[in-house]
């Protein structure tokens, strides 16, 4: 199986088919550092990444962002003193797309650069 | 009264006194966009700032970012597509310092620059 990462975000529409539990079973433990949250009945991945200082949270914020515009995919970041919690859901569809663990599993590989 | 936007961020230890309701009363109607609202018990100020798009959003962010390093002190800043929800508060007395004050009104500031 190819790997999430190496995997692009494909345009994702109104009728896209959320992810299913069979799917998500599958795709998790590629991306096993996040959790699968529920947000007013919304499934959502979220991870915390930490960092020495408000300036390197704010430093992942920006590589992250680089990317997801890359992509066309947005997450929400919410960046503080020595953190940066990364939350990646599918709007359109209102709950988790394949399109969510491919951008997770991009996130992870982010956080491990140099 | 001196305009809390050019006061400064003053070094904040942990027994430095909270903003009392008679000053919160007094200061809040200087940056009244803001919502004062209870996490956990500790009061914070929030504002959200809305943008056309996510590139927008994380520069603002940025710009925010800058000014908070400048000042030694830092919010929480959720960035995502359109919006930036800035939340302001002193994490040693857990709750809100004249400072929090003066950021939000530096904040304020920042988003009517051109």
């Amino acid at each position: 199986m190819e790997s999430l990462s190496n995997m692009r975000c494909v345009a994702c529409r109104k009728d896209a088919p959320p992810a299913t539990e069979a799917e998500i079973v599958e795709l998790h433990p590629q991306v096993s550092e996040w959790e699968i949250v529920e947000q007013g009945g919304i499934k959502k991945l979220r991870r915390v990444f930490r960092f020495d200082d408000f300036a390197e949270a704010l430093a992942f914020t920006n590589a992250l962002g680089e990317l997801a515009e890359e992509q066309g995919h947005h997450p929400t970041l919410l960046t503080e003193w020595g953190r940066t919690t990364v939350t990646w859901w599918t709007h359109k569809i209102k709950g988790l797309h394949r399109n969510d663990f491919v951008m997770a599993a991009k996130t992870d590989d982010l956080s491990r650069r140099p």
